[in-house]
C-alpha cells in the first residue's frame, strides 16, 4: 500500500503513521520526496485496512497495490472453473446457450417457448417468475405458480433451468424449483441476498449492476464464494451511459477483461445488453469471438404479445437461425454447440 | 401516446394497431404522412401499456405524453407535503439538519456525536446499523445491538433517528428501534423492500441510486406510496459519472427538477454525495440554495478512526462551524434552522 | 413532427401554433386529449425547425419523427458505399487492416513499423505527425517533416497512408503527402475543420467524439458529405463511461447500429478504444465478428521506447500473430484479408 | 512516481528500471513487497514521463505523485488570480453577471438585448457570431458581420463583451471586436486554438468539455498560459451523463473543486449547464453559494423567436428578476454585484 501525504505533513507526521503500520504487523517505508512523501506499507494490505488511515487529515491518498477480491482471481486459481448447470457445465468447451422469456407468463407461452429453444440447440432455460420493474403498474411476475410452470418445461423438454431471484425470502422456493439462481442488475449490491446465496450449493449467475465496475462485480462474487458456493458465473448485460440509442451499452470488453482476472465463467446477455432486436446476433457473435462462455438469449414464441421486453425477444423462428448463425463463430474459438 | 410507425408500414397495419386502442376503450388517431405514419390514442395511457404495442414490428417508438408515476406528482397534489420524523417536519418552512455517523460502532462514540449533533442544532441523528459495503472483508455494521444504541442515543439526546434498512427481514427491527428508514442507493430499485415499507406508516428516506434517472427515483417512491404509506422523502445523494476527482458526481439540479415535479421533500447529502470533506460545506450550501428541504450530513465524534466514510466525515468541531456558516443561506432561501 | 402542449396551454394557444405550422406550408393536426393536448405537423421537419417552436412557453417538447441527417442515410442510399484510400477499398469484401505507430517519431521508427505492418498483411499504413496531447509538456508530434517521412514510408513499402489533421491550415499539407485524412475524437464537432475537408476528394476517417452519441457521429459525417465529399469513413474508438478498468469503453453497439442506419463504412480501433494491449485481439476480432468493415491498430517496431501510447501497441512479431488469428473470424463473415 | 511492477517481475527488472530512473537524474527506491515489487522515483516527474516507464512490459501502472499541470496551480500560485474583461474584473470580490443571446441574429436583436443587460445590472456582454452546431442544417452564426454588432452593443451601451472563437484563423477578427474570447466545449481540446489564444492577451472563458475531467481542464488551462496569457477564466458548463431529463448535468461540485486548486476565475453557465429555464435561477443561486465568480446567463429580447437555444433564455423581464433574486445569495457569501 502506498500512502502519499499532503504537501503540508511533517516528519512527525509521519512517524505517528509508519508506527501505526508497524504495531500492524507490516513493513513501514519511508519516502521523503522533494515536493511530497510517500510511505509504504508491505504485507497483507487487508490486515492494513481497519487502520482507516485513508481517514487521516494529512493523508492525500492510498493506492493499494494488489486486489481486494481473492478467492475469484485467477493469482490464487489459475485454471479456469468449470460452473455445471444441471449437467451443463459452463466454462469449459462448450458455449452455453441459455434461452427462454423474459418473463413466464403461461402455461402455453413457456411449453411453447422452452420447446422452440430445445428444438433450435439451446441447453438451458430461462424465465423469470419475479420480475424488477421500474413502474409499480407494471406486470411483476408470476412467483412461485411461475416457478412450478419452470419446474414442469424443464422435465418435459430436458433443459436445466435458472430464474431470478430478488428476495431472500424466496431462495428455497427457488432452490426447489430451478437449478440455477440469477441475481439481476439491480441486485449485484444485494449484499444481504448474495450472502445467502452463498450458503446454497446451487450455481449463481451473477448480473454486473447498470452502474458497477468490473472490480466491483468481481467483490460481490467475492461474497457468494466466500461464504461457500464457489459456483458463480459472472454476466455481462449493459451498462448505462450517456447513449441513448440503445436501452443499454452491452461492454464486451469486460468479457477478456475478467476472464484475464478471474477463473469463474463469463457469460453475456445481448438482448437485455442492447435492448435491440436487430443487434441481439451481431453481438452475440462479438461476444463469443472475444471470449465469452456462453450466451443469455431471450426467446418468446410470441414476441408480439411478450408482457416484457417483447421488443428484444426472438422467436422461435430466428432463434433457429440465430443459433445456426452462431455455429462458424463458436467453431473460429475452437468451441463447441 | 404517440406511436411512430416504421415506414414500411401499411395502411392496412395502421387499422390493425388502431383497432386494438379502440378496442382497448381508448379513442384512436390515424395520422398519415408524407414519410411516416404517425398514430395516436387518447385516454389513459397506463390502460394502453397492456396493449404492448412497442413489441410490434412496425412499430418504431412510442412517445408517452403522460408521466408514468401519480400519486408522488405534483399534477395530483399539487402543495409541498411536509413529512414528519418524530417530532422534525420534513418540507416547510424548515432546513431540517439531520447529522451522524456512517456506522454506528460503538456506545461512546454514537453518544459523542449525538451530543455534538443536538449541541451544534442537528434536528434528527443518522447512523447505519446494517451497512452495505463493497468488499466483504470491510466492516459491515453492529445490526441489532446498533439499533439499541442508536435508541438510547435518541432518548438520551432527545433527537428523532433515521437509519438503514437493507433486507424487508429487518424491517421490523428498524421500525421499532428508529423514527425513519432509510432506503440506500444501492436497494432504491430492491422493490420488494419498497412494497414492504409501504405497509409502515414510518417515513422513509429514498436515496437516488446511483445510475438512477429522476424518472426512476420517482417511480420508486411511487411503489412505496401506492401502497399506502405516503411518508417518503427523496435524497439526491452523487450520481456515477466519468468524473473520478470525486467519489460521485453530486447532481443538485435534481432538487429544483424534483421539487417542480413532486409534492414530496427532497434533501441533499453532501457527504456520500462527493466524497470529499472539503466539498461538503460548499455543496451544502448550494443545495440549501437551490432548493433543498434539507440535508444530511456525516458527523463522527474522532474522524480519524471511523471504521467508514471517515475521509468525509466532520468532527464535532466542524459541525458547529459547518451549522453556522449555513445561516446566511437559510436565511436568503427564507427558512429557519 | 409532434407537438406535446403544456397543460394549462389553451384551445387558443394551440391555434396560434397550428397557424405557424400552416404557413410554413406543412400540414397542421389538432389532437385534443383529456389531459394534454398534442399537435402535429406533417411535411419536411427541416422546414419546421425555423419555427423555433421549442421556444414556445406552452410548448412541454417536441419529438421529431425523421432523422436529422439526410445524405449520410441509408433510407437515401441504401446500397453500401466502398471509399478508397488510395487504392485500398473500404466497406466491401475485403476486411481493411490500417495499421502502424501512433505518432511518427523518427525515420528508422517508421520504416521498420511500415515494413512490419506490410509483411504481416497490413492494407494501409497509419502514423500521426499532428498529435492532440492532453498535457502541454507531452510530446506535439514532427509536424510536416512526419508528414514527409510518411510519404517515404508509403512509397519503400507500397502502402496507402491516413494521417490526422488537427487544424483547418494544415489541410493542404496533409492531403498533398497522405492518402486520407483522419479527425480525431476531439475533433468530431470542429465544424470548421469538417467543412473544410468537405471541399476535399480524399477520404476522410471519421473518429467517434468521446462522449458523442451515434446520432452525432452521423450529423458530424453530414457535415462532411453535404459539403461535397462523400468519402466518409466512420471510426468506433471507445466513449467515456464510469468504468476506470480499461482507458475508454469500446462500444461496439456502434457497429451494427450505424451499418443499419447509414451506407458509410465503419472501422474499429480496438488499440486507442480499451488502451490494453491485452484487450486488442479479442476485441478486433469482436468487432470483425459484428460487422467492422475494417481495423486500425497500433504497431510499433519498439513498444518499449514509444513517445505515447506505447501500453496499447502491438510489436511487429505480436502483429504477425495478431493478423493470422484473425483470419477465422474474417472468414466467418464472409470477408477476406 | 510510484512504479508497481507486474507479480512475475524480477529484480534484475527492477534493476534495469531502476537504472533508468538515476540516469534521468532522479533518486530511484526500490521496495520489494511479499506479493508485488514497488518503485519509487523522487524528483520532478516531468522528467520522468520521457522515460515512457509505463510501456515497459512488466510494468503494471505508474501512480504520479504530483499534479500534470504547474502554471495554473495553487501550489505555485496561491492567491486567487483576478483576470479583467474591458473594466470588468473576475475572480475578486465582485460577482460578475455576463450576459446575452446565444447567437448574435440581428442588430435590432442584439442593442434591445444589450439594454435589457445593462439595464437589470449585467456586467459584461455575451453573443455568438460563429456558432457550432451539431446539424450542419441548423443557423451557424453571422459571423463578421455579428462581431460587428457586437462592437456597436458594446459601445452604445458601456458593456465589455466576449464571443467564441472556433477556429485560429478567426482570433484576430475577435481579438479587433470584443473584449474576451470564449473557447466553447466542443474546442476545449483544441490544443492549437489553445496555443494561439496563449499568444494573445485578451482574457480567455474556457468552458469544460461535456465528458472532461476536472484535470483535463485544468490542463487545457495550462496550454493557453503556458504560451504567455495568464489571463483565463474556466467555465463550468455541464456534463454528460446517463441522466436524459436535462440537456446536460451541470456539476457544481466543479467549483469548489477548482477553487482549492487553482488560482484562476470560475464561473458557471446555468443557462447551457441545464437547457432548462426553469433551472437557471435555482442553479445561478447554488453556483454562487458553493464559491462561483460570476455566470453566464443567456438573456434574449424575445425568446420565443431566438434561432437558437430559446428554451433555455431568459426574457429582459425574467432577466431584471433574476438579478434581483439572486442578491442575497451574493451578500451570504459576502460578495456584491
Amino acid at each position: 500500500m502506498i500512502i502519499v501525504l499532503k504537501p503540508k505533513a511533517k516528519k512527525k507526521d509521519a512517524d505517528e503513521i509508519l508506527k501505526q503500520i508497524s504495531s500492524a504487523g507490516l513493513k513501514p517505508l519511508y519516502l521523503p520526496g522533494t515536493e511530497r512523501t510517500v510511505l509504504g506499507a508491505i504485507g497483507d494490505e487487508r490486515i492494513l485496512e481497519n487502520l482507516h488511515l485513508d481517514n487521516h487529515p494529512l493523508v492525500d491518498r492510498i493506492d493499494p497495490i494488489l486486489t481486494l477480491y481473492k478467492m475469484v482471481s485467477r493469482e490464487i486459481h489459475p485454471k479456469d472453473s468449470i460452473v455445471k448447470i444441471g449437467s451443463l457445465p459452463i466454462g469449459g468447451k462448450k458455449c452455453a446457450l441459455i434461452a427462454g422469456p423474459c418473463a413466464i407468463e403461461s402455461k402455453p407461452q413457456l411449453l411453447a417457448t422452452a420447446r422452440a429453444v430445445k428444438e433450435s440447440g439451446g441447453h438451458c432455460l430461462r424465465g423469470g417468475a419475479y420480475k424488477p420493474r421500474s413502474s409499480p403498474y407494471s406486470f411483476q411476475g408470476l412467483g412461485v405458480e411461475g416457478l412450478k410452470l419452470l419446474k414442469e418445461a424443464s422435465q418435459k423438454h430436458d433443459l436445466p433451468t435458472v430464474t431470478e431471484v430478488i428476495e431472500v425470502a424466496d431462495i428455497e422456493y427457488v432452490e426447489s424449483y430451478a437449478d440455477a439462481f440469477q441475481v439481476g442488475a439491480r441486485n449485484m449490491q444485494n449484499f444481504r441476498l448474495l450472502k445467502e446465496l452463498g450458503q446454497s450449493k446451487k450455481p449463481v449467475i451473477l448480473k454486473r449492476g447498470m452502474s458497477a465496475k468490473l472490480e466491483e462485480l468481481l467483490l460481490a462474487a467475492e461474497y457468494i464464494v466466500a461464504e461457500g458456493n464457489p459456483n458463480v458465473i459472472l454476466c455481462e448485460r449493459g451498462i448505462r451511459t450517456f447513449e441513448t440509442a440503445f436501452r443499454n451499452t452491452l461492454d464486451l470488453n469486460a468479457v477478456p477483461y475478467l476472464k484475464k482476472r478471474t477463473h469463474l465463467p463469463v457469460i453475456v446477455d445481448p438482448s437485455h445488453g442492447t435492448g435491440l432486436k436487430e443487434l441481439v446476433l451481431p453481438m452475440a457473435r462479438a461476444a463469443i469471438a472475444c471470449g465469452a462462455d456462453g450466451l443469455m438469449i431471450e426467446v418468446h414464441n410470441k414476441p408480439k404479445v411478450a408482457l416484457s421486453d417483447g421488443k428484444q425477444s426472438l422467436s422461435p423462428k430466428e432463434f433457429r437461425t440465430f443459433v445456426q448463425n452462431l455455429k462458424p463463430f463458436i467453431s473460429a474459438v475452437n468451441k463447441t454447440v
